[in-house]
């Protein structure tokens, strides 16, 4: 017998969907069928295999977990923490890959496209019944053979790439191979940046002071990576005091973000809110994803996503 | 010379630049230089050529004007008017093709884009400082791979295709060689249908309560057509009272669209007032337009444009 403990928050249709298609060797334990934390943590220390983002700092009490599948893409909460300090024996950890680039890159898309034809401006437009119409028409942009700089080369990069390949736009992709005169250059004739970074050491505040400084005053800022990426001040700096066309933000360093935020009132900044990588199937494909892990891990088989810390 | 009346509400600048690029023989009258109708009518009436939509009803009353540049793609207001009952004798009528396609192409899919991407919802809670955030993501959708309807073959159906291209969708184009049978299966099948239709007796209405009643309750309807080819009425009924995922219009019967009319206040719908044809260099491409359709004229070359009524 396999014990599993089902750490995401999972709806009873997709619980039971994913009961029925365990073998029966394997005992399914779902954290929130219970209010219960005592009974959680038990339950937890008790399995070998855990399906979600569960608690880092619990893995420190569990140096029998074999196999942790997290239920994102993103795993920096995880990184350099105890299976570098605990003697874990035999920890797999495996994330989601391959899994958020479409939907992400196409709330890049999204946001980038309805800043330049103005859908928040409109949406914003209607709770008030306000018809502007025509007046609109000379503030509206293309995204038709813009330039667009993409920093990473992964799975959103890929398809955001993609994706802008149907609007002609000039795309260059960067990463850690890009020489800083060639990504400085690229800064300076972007019309817009779009950052798929995810958290590492070398990625932290990526898009700083610096980087932004070099933007154009018509280009504009998308963020789908992670908040930590960029400098959020030298944005607002630039936003504010400095032309600057304007950001798509699906990321921030606090989310949610805090009321007080100046983010929430500038005219030309969309937040996205984190649901960058939703869809009605996202839960199902995760569980879908996470039994051919299962198949391959109860087959001794490399598993997919496996992370190297 | 040449007497030029131009309708068209160019700013200062544009109005010099068109100036500035007209032959010496060519002596151009801004309609918005002045305030008195009296004056505008009596330029009209002693010009030759006209640049941009003048009221339809003043055409009968010139019988001498030669050629008249319109600044819209759309003509179904001049068509079937003066030159079938008066005795115009050599007028031509040219209109701007292939002019608006990208631009507006580009606001049917950031419109469509926009409500499986919640961009609309998104700004509008960031008006009120909400954050939703995570709960949203069920709710999210994606255009990848989704099954296309376009009416229409023209340049906008041609540039939407070619964006959708991108996102992968499965799109299907139709025009009148299609049978109804064709037609009727498509809209069954479609995830989305966008009309380009422009306005003429074969269009009006066509998007009428049969066919928006084959549509699944998932669809999505966009017009970026003419107002008057969609049954408002119908579609209002299906997304009040029917499932239909929700709507995207730049056109509407009436424009602007009354304070009364229930579409203002319809969660699904988004309502981007008439502004897909829109982009900042608008007005500069249709005087740039407009001086090489001048030069084939003083050339007596055939017009860009020519309408056949």
């Amino acid at each position: 017998m396999l014990s599993l403990y089902i750490h995401t928050d999972f709806t009873a249709e997709q619980q039971a969907f994913l009961s029925g298609h365990l073998p029966a060797s394997v005992v399914p334990f779902f954290a929130n069928q219970t209010n219960d934390a005592a009974l959680q943590k038990a339950a937890f220390l008790q399995s070998a295999v855990v399906f979600g983002n569960v608690n880092p700092a619990w893995l420190e009490q569990h140096p029998n977990l074999e196999w942790l599948q997290l239920h994102s893409a993103g795993y920096n909460e995880y990184e350099g923490l105890a299976w570098k300090n605990v003697p874990l024996k035999q920890l797999q950890v495996t994330n989601l890959t391959g899994f958020f680039g479409q939907p992400v890159a196409e709330t890049a898309v999204a946001g980038l496209l309805g800043l330049y034809r103005k859908i928040d401006y409109l949406a914003k437009l209607q709770t008030t019944k306000t018809w502007v119409g025509g007046a609109l028409r000379p503030q509206m942009q293309l995204l038709f053979r813009k330039k667009i700089l993409i920093l990473g080369r992964g799975d959103i990069a890929q398809c955001t790439a993609q994706i802008l390949a149907g609007f002609d736009c000039n795309v260059t992709l960067t990463g850690r191979d890009t020489s800083a005169e060639t990504l400085n250059n690229a800064l300076r004739d972007a019309d817009a940046v779009i950052s798929t970074l995810p958290e590492n050491k070398d990625t932290l505040l990526f898009l700083n002071q610096s980087r932004l400084s070099l933007l154009k005053d018509s280009a504009v800022v998308v963020n789908v990576g992670r908040g930590s990426t960029l400098d959020e001040e030298a944005l607002l700096k630039r936003l504010q005091a400095f032309p600057l066309s304007g950001a798509v933000l699906d990321v921030t360093h606090q989310e949610p973000l805090p009321n007080q935020n100046p983010l929430w009132n500038l005219p030309n900044v969309l937040l996205t809110q984190h649901t960058g990588g939703g869809y009605g199937l996202e839960n199902m494909d995760k569980i879908e994803y996470f039994l051919e892990n299962l198949d391959l891990f109860l087959n001794h088989k490399p598993l997919k996503g496996l992370l190297h810390f």
